[in-house]
């Protein structure tokens, strides 16, 4: 597998992305997830999918692309908020269609309502212009001590 | 962290439950996943938290926990539909606890409906009596070919 | 209409069931909805099928049906917390199955966390054994004033 | 309450907005939905909270806006498959915000995907700029006899 792997993770990153360096450990080991500033706060999330992250039917595991939506919907929602912490109350998500080995999967989120107790935000996945995955978050906020 | 992990994996798996020996690459790296049978097709399933799973917080990451939930439904309808392929098509997952490295979690599936098209399920992880995760999933089933 | 709807509102309401006498103008504009006690904070809810529920295809509205989950899943917080208030943050129906005028229709409701801040709950709507709608709910806590 | 009922709907109605003449009784009782075609399959649709769609505490009830949602992602996927029947399987709705008595809500939709069996679309339902509602639905697609 080592081979795949290697061939996937060898796939150019577009242009203008750059690795996120931070998070925990199972964020880290979804492998390297990208992002592109468009704004002062925003962002477009990028990571190309590999054979680790493919389930028994040879597409993208639902977990997986759940962990990404989650991760980045967390991250935008922090970047709004520097003085909040964040913990997920609700991750809903719908999987439009199947992600593939090499295919390079982007999102943007959009931050609906941020208050002082809980945060709203929403993304779609894509890989081109093919949607792969809506989800939706609801996160509860606190004061970071 | 190689010193942790091993502390985690250590702890020992309550009696009956038997490594599940299945899955893609995606589940298999979430670390072995365990069961219990209770019946002709009913089992509990059970994880422990390890290192690996932890988001920046210290506590298990949303994805892990909904990566989890996503492959036990699924898992449980295929028995249940032995002649059926199944995607996911809508998970939803409530965050009610946070869970820890070393905890125990066990979860049992509930299948609402199996119809020819959709099939219905939830599950509730628990770490003991607390319980931590509620999941419902929507699935779509094809025929096997 | 009105004849269809007095025979769907004639048939009988099973033993044990009781007028809810509460609410504001659009839950009780539903119609009446019944509960059965079934312990000191425990209760079954019903409510039958009438033409006012249904939709354009002839089975009961899904909006009816959420309806009837996020007022029960808040009628059911709030007697176990009557020191709070409670605002819906989230809710989550599947639709298993339809319901049909003069359908009776049970839900029991499960809490499964309610804290200081946020409450999970989630019921399924049942008409005898057959399941026609899951339903989950995140509420937000706040002081009774 | 017929007065107050009488002022709320009053109110009037955005230039360019029409009545939604179609639908089942539940539909109807949720008083005029309207709409303004802003291209030859895509419209912005409105409702004017009256007094019968309040809950106990004051505010647009939950079912209400639910029920507003789900009727209007499904007029928008008819719409772009008129030789479908749909039936909803999971809608999720996140309340952001209050809506109360003399609001004119309105919302767009967006389809996300539009297949052979399944749909999923989502709307946003707004008070103005305020974002009081955010709602995401999957839909079963079968061929109109």
């Amino acid at each position: 597998m080592t081979e795949e792997r290697d061939t996937a993770e060898s796939l150019p990153v577009p242009e203008g992305f750059e690795k996120l360096s931070r998070g925990g450990p199972y964020f880290i080991a979804l492998g390297p997830v990208y992002e592109k500033k468009t704004g002062e706060r925003d962002a477009i999330f990028g990571v190309r999918i590999s054979p680790g992250h493919l389930n028994a039917g040879g597409i993208a595991h639902g977990g997986m692309l759940a962990t990404l939506a989650d991760s980045i919907l967390g991250i935008a929602i922090l970047r709004a908020n520097r003085d909040k912490r964040i913990a997920t109350v609700n991750l809903t998500t719908d999987f439009l269609e199947a992600a593939r080995q090499g295919d390079w999967v982007e999102a943007h989120v959009e931050i609906h309502r941020s208050g002082n107790r809980l945060a709203f935000a929403d993304c779609v996945l894509q890989v081109g212009e093919r949607r792969i995955l809506r989800a939706s978050g609801v996160f509860a906020m606190s004061p970071k001590v």
